[in-house]
């Protein structure tokens, strides 16, 4: 039985591919510090299991499709505190925030079509564009140079006739690029000068390192027709189990049409929708201490990494993950090779190959994402375990090393 | 700026789009009988929200794509209650039938590849075929023959070199049809001859009247590898608003690919997941009390409808839907009116026009789908309205009425 040649281009992203190999550590005994994924050891808020448990509903019943009303609105409150200024309906509730993107290049681009985005790039938006057919267009940036924009030429020359919008994270993952006001407007221009939609997609809005001050294309009124909104409270509140994200537009007749997929799933959870009103009502200072603990975690990790000989990285200014060169030639049989095979005092720890960030995938092969979503302990202890990893595999592979 | 050509192909459900309509009728005072959507009255069981309050976990966390390991065991043990024999290997958790649905259009339909399907049909699968770019094929089936199969060759006319599968709704929605043996037989065969995948849409599974057997495809092993169930908690468990549904196939390369699809949103609900488990254990005999107070239901509204003057329909066998034929030339125009202009002592009910239960739009304008989800008195009320609603329309607008 065949199946489809959409789903047969997609990948399994290399951050869950190495899973079946640490059960079988685990089970053997070995301690594993998952750096691999997004997923933050922050306490949940209560408010969301108290206002669940305060449910009384009789009948779990369907929502309207584009999300509950007070949700939306909490929504719209606290956009309003970063200086934003949306109504209800230029939002929906999604299935977290990759339904909001799945929706969007859905919405958005027929078979063929373009996106054009920065790498190393979110792995996942590259199953997205299978799953839909879009063809993923990326123009290079890199650690070396701050994943700074290219040059605006390098980004027009990529742009062509089937290239329907633009894609940006920010900040980034796995980057922890913060884009600067003019990177911005390079972007808001170009939108504007070839009619592309810009896409922002910032799960990650509040993770910003330093004393930045959020910056976003939503601030450009110019743009607002072009401009799509990608939202979650994954990251931001820790409840990534909870699936509920945001797709934003002041675009009437985009919206209109995207109304048509969300009414197609009929709803979003109910509870989760209900748990998520509570988080949105938190205020601003929610975070202090959040940033506080990651800025330290950073910090530490920023400072080990830059201890361990031939590792080239940049302090990343926003998001929780590093980028690192490792001084090997095969991240993924490294990676491997520290769950299979390599324990220091019976721990280990699980890594992401950046080749998966990359469209090429000949790319990045000497890259790894360090996520610093554990403690500061564990991160600390996590990057001894990747020192004495390293020194261990330059003696057992002298010929995979640089 | 431009959206896709695909969700332009998209329509509203017909389901949902009186409610701005709706709405204003509500302001006026007006109470409205929701006779329009699949939303059940039925109580959710306590279990649900008291599996939720126990949940102690402190970070609401991603969980595994292809679903809670609890769950999916769960999943399997209810079908085997039912004398279906499959492990966790071959099920996902999906969000909601819906999904389930939809990747499995992705996952074995090419752009312009076609899916087969009998009519009338559940009008949310015309817009998942214009998402994912499918085309829908449909042969008819008719109220005065209880929805019975065509002729097997009027089914094999319509397969084509691009047909890759028929979708069966087991019982369905919205005619109410319980496939026989025989019928069940035929497209297993067909299936099998034209080597395709047959899915068996089963969400309103216990839902069957007059001690019907359980009867499905995945009872057939020769089909195994053919065979997709899609399957759903929201109508069983009346969890509507629970977010839970599941892709089952025994076919493990189908299932290695539609894996990346759920891996591509990450997690479904932690909630409703766990919610989910508590009900997945009741046993058989919870749904007794429910099938009574449908089949009471049933009884109620069928003996109304015999009494209205001019209404053609055959009592459904499962599911919770009437199709009606109405003495009257435009549904659309008839069910709009009874809630802008019409109350029968300021009250009113909402229906399903049947045109939008058919590919072709100008099928099934003089029938409507009546959900029998109410309580009986709430039922009864309604046919009272409904019945001195059309007498009402005939003296008002004889030309529109036959």
């Amino acid at each position: 039985m065949e199946t489809s040649e959409r789903i047969k281009k997609m990948g399994e992203p290399a951050l869950l591919k190495y899973y079946p190999l640490v059960n079988e550590a685990q089970k053997k005994g070995k301690k594993v510090y998952f750096l691999n994924i997004g997923q933050p050891d922050i306490k949940t808020p209560e408010s969301f299991l108290n206002s669940i448990n305060c449910l009384d509903q009789k009948v779990l019943s369907y929502q309207a499709p584009e999300g509950i009303i007070e949700l939306r609105e909490a929504a719209c409150d606290y956009y309003r505190r970063l200086g934003l200024d949306y109504g209800i309906d230029d939002l929906f509730v999604a299935n977290g925030g990759s339904e909001a993107l799945l929706f969007t290049f859905m919405g958005i681009c027929n078979a063929g079509d373009e996106i054009l985005t920065a790498e190393p790039l979110y792995s996942i938006y590259k199953e997205m564009a299978a799953a839909t057919d879009v063809k993923l267009v990326g123009f290079k940036t890199y650690a070396e140079e701050g994943f700074a924009l290219p040059d605006i030429a390098v980004i027009e020359a990529a742009i062509t006739p089937k290239t329907k919008a633009i894609l940006m994270t920010n900040p980034g993952n796995p980057t922890g690029k913060v884009f600067s006001k003019e990177e911005i407007e390079i972007l808001v221009g170009l939108a504007i000068k070839y009619n592309l939609y810009l896409i922002s997609d910032e799960v990650y809005r509040e993770f910003v390192y330093d004393n930045q001050a959020y910056l976003s294309p939503a601030m450009y009124d110019e743009l607002a027709q072009n401009f799509i909104l990608i939202d979650s409270i994954s990251k931001r509140y820790s409840a990534c189990g909870a699936r509920i994200g945001f797709i934003v537009s002041k675009n009437k007749g985009l919206m209109g049409q995207l109304k048509k997929l969300v009414q197609m799933r009929l709803s979003v959870s109910t509870v989760d929708q209900i748990g998520a009103i509570s988080l949105l009502k938190l205020d601003g200072h929610f975070f202090d201490g959040i940033l506080k603990e990651y800025t330290r975690r950073r910090a530490v990790v920023f400072a080990a990494l830059k201890e361990i000989p031939g590792i080239i990285c940049a302090e990343p200014r926003g998001a929780f993950y590093f980028m690192a060169k490792l001084p090997i030639r095969s991240a993924c049989h490294f990676i491997e090779w520290m769950i299979t095979d390599f324990d220091d005092q019976g721990e280990t720890v699980l890594l992401s190959p950046a080749n998966d960030f990359y469209l090429d995938p000949r790319d990045g092969a000497d890259e790894v994402r360090i996520a610093y979503v554990l403690n500061s302990d564990d991160m600390k202890k996590s990057m001894e375990i990747l020192k004495h990893g390293l020194a261990a595999y330059a003696q057992i592979f002298p010929e995979k090393c640089k």
